[in-house]
């Protein structure tokens, strides 16, 4: 494999890469932190290096100008290098391990927005927001009362033609009005139509508004500290769902909950949480007392167990939740510690089944606003799946099980340092990894399975049952019965154990890729769609900050379009509740989403089971239906030549 | 005297009484209970008697038909006896003490408003009230959350554009709703124009509804409890204001709050109002979960106190209060015990000096709906006046001390059973006294202390100054170097001690009548108005079922206008939030009231200290202004025949 130089200004820190590597690639050999907002997708723009010596191979792009090119800054996403090359980082895209994982979601967003038809920007104005007025002192003349005082006040700046203010703060408005000096500042928290004050403050405190979006994931929790009045991301942390040990999947949990108690299991994801936030603040410069807002986003159930509702209805027929829009409550109300008069949102759900995650995704994709026939599968514990576009939508869920999530996997982990993200198969037997923040390998997540199983199908070492097939390669070995691929042993890449990919790790994700393909394959086929009619496939999930488009194909998890036609566009779930937390239009909008979108019930349908059993295979029974895949099975010499990019 | 005797049938009870007595009199003396709703005004029409045999004096009354007429039937109170009769008491109009006193000042109104210009009723419509409900249970199609499909219900049966739930609520839905085979009863409570669901119970639970009234008064306390579905007033009691140790008046419990903290001032208050809840509620077989409302009037300071609010700059100009619209708040926060989710209501004040007690009073009279310009004085620790009609109305604050209400008086009641409530002199030195409930005096309230100044000063007994005149009276004596008249000894009229008139406080009533008249004087001169120009002077407060008016003329405390165009009201305060209790209706009106009616500040008016000064004395230092008590000072002889009716 010829090999080409990249080095990198300042710092003069540099990597021998394979050539036709990507400038990225090369940057992260090299150690060297480049901005990638959209996971290399050529979306973002924030990649943009500049090279001094040496040419490039640079796909062309809408995201440089004229004279950004003549100077030659290129995406580094975007561009393959040749030959020996130097090339200069400015300030703007060189990232910070933590600032690039936090802003991604959030740009990710920003740079998505206007290639979606119809997209619109909601204002800023987030859904509790502190206001800074002066009030007039009272005289004989003008004798309101505190309260009607600061109302007439507020009403000035603001459309609040319906208040309230509970009794805690009513107490204490004659006395922060006079020791403010009659300059105060109020917290607004929007309560469907009528606006609450929910603290006063003596002087102007409105630059310390600070907000948590939490995204309530089956199997991974993350939480991103807001800026309310930037609408920057300060800082982002995850963790597993403390719920996992009372079940991976959800109705395992729902079960638990009914012959146990729910109170575990809410107590669990309100520890999470309150640990998450701890995290948040206490690396932030960032006063608890300043957090006036949580938005929790999440499937249905995980919302349900948040508040303390019943959820053993969800899961039986008709699966009715005890409510698809939770009204906001006092944070405290149900544990978390945030601004004890600080309120607690979620996201709307669309029914039992499909929750506010997918609500919060259509929101961030814009999906309710496109004239393009649509898809959006969130891979995640449940894959759900939403067809349609600004006229309609139709959304139903599959029972993916949680091996795109990293558990229920051998070596699985969730997408965070350490966690092998790609892989790539070398015809010597030996395997490229690459994991997030380039750190020792730790485990696998979503994308690294993907890539995995991907590449041993294409080696031969898995057949199209998924079977492994211990006489194609060395790696494989069995443990306690079971057969296993050893994807890193431990030592090399600086592992600290093995890393393997079990044969039962396989057949999760077989049923997991074949859950959400026969689920995307029957939505479809209820509006007498088929796949080519497809304009837009965005692929939603936590798996990281990548996932390999062509190989989610290879698998059979989705349906074998051109790769333009698919996006992968992250965490939606977070992506939209942070809008809606941002954006008291995008709150808005996201009920009446909710309200718009049609539940369809897949296990009705009576072919679901036949879709599934016919899609476990690698990539599907009925190889017609990926012919780019069957071309590389039929000339398995190619097969490598065959990735994303 | 020349006396007759009267036979009341069914029973052959039988009374004699002095010729000129009233019917309603002469029951009371034979221990008869009659309805009597309007106190012996002749406005209620409840206590209807059919004369058997002989003949009575009756006054001309439009509230009785021809044909009743022609029967023999006459009002009790408006009828006097000439000789020996006998009387028909219609099982209508039997009254049962109790019975009398609670549904009272709900009759007084219902009696009161025809008679007012453009006066209307407010629809019943609870603030709080029970809806049934029939849900239709989930299916594939209809799966909407359990809050959602409520929501849709109630929505299909009441205009409910903003709903809000609670937590709590929202949690115990899923359950509720199957138990309730899908028949639940939801309470809905106002608040502003949000309706709360505030508690679900299960099947139909609409008849039990109930309310409580509560007139937080500087001196006395008054409960009713109401049942919400048939308006009827259940039963009513009352107590003193255990503020009282901390001041007498308004102003000195503000500064005891100052310095001590206001924490002891509402336990109070609230310790009074449970107490007065758990006897209205243990007397009647209402459950108090059933209780889902409580009604508060009161002035701003009461109010306030009751829920915690800072009273200090009520105290200090320009005496601005925390609120003067208090919103619903939970009952239990405040530490009111009905129902755990029931509401407590505050009446919207004027300002932080006429609160709304006196929004109530407008209410209830329809002041505000009237084209005659009206004075309504509200008597209490505080008399309030408020003069105006439907096109305006400004209102004003006395410091008249708690004389009125049987405090700060050697021999004060509340107005209660045993309470002496009216007296007249013999010219033998003798004093005839009725007391409430006609039962064994305890002490004077109000009206009794009226009349019984009214009598010292006719007798001779008191100069006009206020001074009692030992020389004019055996009952006079001396006691720790003060006077006082001894009005019934001991054992006399089974009084169990002496009740007695000093000088001190005859020099209080003098002061409070003096701060009323004064008052009253000149918020019509700011108006450029006088007396004469009143078409109705309407007198509130808590007297008892009584006031003299002839007598309240005689001493000054209201002027000297024909006594028709004068009326006593009762407790406006309890009627007007019983009607706010009872009508969403009535209660937007009492915040338009509110809003609408103009604060005017007595202290800033330079002359009010001359005015109150000139009008301490009896009636007045300007006997001009007071032509027909002028008439009986002159003719002293003829002063016996000068009495209200």
């Amino acid at each position: 494999m010829k090999t080409v130089r990249v080095t990198f200004e300042p710092g003069g820190k540099s990597a021998e890469v394979r050539r036709g590597a990507t400038l990225l690639d090369a940057a992260r050999a090299a150690g060297v932190l480049v901005a990638s907002i959209c996971g290399g997708d050529g979306i973002c723009g924030r990649c943009r290096v500049q090279i001094l010596a040496g040419t490039v191979d640079a796909e062309p792009t809408a995201l440089l100008t004229r004279e950004e090119i003549r100077a030659g800054v290129v995406l580094a996403c975007q561009t393959r290098v040749t030959e020996d090359i130097e090339v200069v980082v400015p300030p703007e895209a060189r990232g910070d391990g933590a600032q690039i994982l936090v802003d991604e979601d959030a740009e990710r967003f920003r740079a998505l927005t206007p290639t979606l038809g119809g997209a619109q920007d909601y204002p800023h104005a987030p859904i509790v927001s502190k206001l800074c007025v002066e009030l007039p002192p009272p005289t004989l003349q003008d004798y309101l009362g505190c309260q009607e005082r600061l109302y007439r006040e507020i009403r000035r700046r603001v459309d609040a033609p319906r208040m309230q203010m509970g009794l805690k703060v009513l107490q204490s408005l004659p006395k922060q009005h006079r020791d403010g000096e009659w300059r105060i500042t109020a917290t607004l928290g929007n309560r469907g139509e009528t606006i609450e004050v929910i603290q006063i403050e003596e002087g102007d405190r409105t630059d310390a508004s600070y907000g948590i979006v939490v995204d309530v994931g089956t199997s991974t929790i993350v939480a991103h500290l807001v800026d309310l009045i930037s609408s920057g991301t300060l800082d982002a942390e995850a963790c597993y769902n403390s719920q996992i040990p009372y079940g991976a999947e959800v109705t395992r949990r729902i079960i638990h909950a009914e012959r146990e108690g729910a109170g575990p299991l809410r107590e669990a994801v309100v520890g999470d949480i309150n640990r998450l936030i701890n995290t948040l603040v206490s690396r932030s410069s960032v006063e608890l007392h300043d957090v006036i807002a949580c938005f929790a986003s999440g499937n249905t159930t995980m919302l349900h167990f948040l508040l303390g509702l019943d959820t053993a209805h969800i899961r039986k027929s008709p699966y009715v939740p005890t409510t698809t829009s939770p009204p906001p409550v006092r944070a405290a109300e149900v544990g978390i510690r945030i601004n004890p008069r600080g309120l607690l949102y979620s996201m709307p759900a669309i029914g039992g089944w499909v929750g506010g995650d997918i609500t919060a995704g259509i929101l961030a994709t814009g999906l309710h606003q496109t004239d393009r026939l649509t898809m959006l599968i969130d891979v995640g514990t449940n894959g759900e799946i939403v067809l349609g576009n600004r006229e309609w939508m139709l959304a139903c869920a599959t029972s993916a099980g949680p091996a795109f999530e990293g558990t229920g996997v051998k070596s699985g982990m969730r997408a965070s340092h350490g966690a092998i993200e790609r892989v790539a198969f070398g015809d010597d037997e030996s395997i490229e990894i690459r994991t997030i923040g380039n750190e020792p390998p730790c485990g696998i997540c979503g994308s690294g399975l993907i890539d995995a199983v991907a590449g041993l199908f294409e080696s031969g070492v898995v057949d199209r049952s998924g079977r492994l097939l211990p006489d194609c390669s060395s790696r494989i070995r069995e443990v306690s019965g079971q057969r296993e691929f050893v994807l890193v042993a431990a030592g090399e890449s600086e592992a600290k154990g093995d890393i393997v990919i079990t044969q039962a790790d396989i057949e999760n994700l077989l049923r997991a890729k074949a859950a959400i393909y026969a689920g995307a394959k029957i939505l479809l086929g209820t509006t007498e769609h088929t796949f080519s009619d497809i304009d837009q496939l965005l692929i939603a999930g936590g798996f990281g900050n990548y996932l390999d488009r062509g190989k989610a194909i290879f698998i059979g998890m989705i349906p074998d379009i051109p790769l333009e036609r698919i996006r992968f566009v992250g965490n939606t779930s977070l992506i939209g509740a942070k809008m809606a937390l941002l954006s008291t239009d995008a709150f808005r909008r996201s009920h009446k989403i909710a309200r718009s979108a049609t539940y369809y019930d897949l296990i009705t349908y009576p072919d679901y089971y036949e879709e599934f059993m016919s899609a476990k295979f690698l990539p599907h029974t009925d190889l017609k239906l990926f012919p780019t895949v069957a071309d590389v099975v039929a000339t398995s010499t190619l097969g490598k030549e065959r990735t994303d990019r």
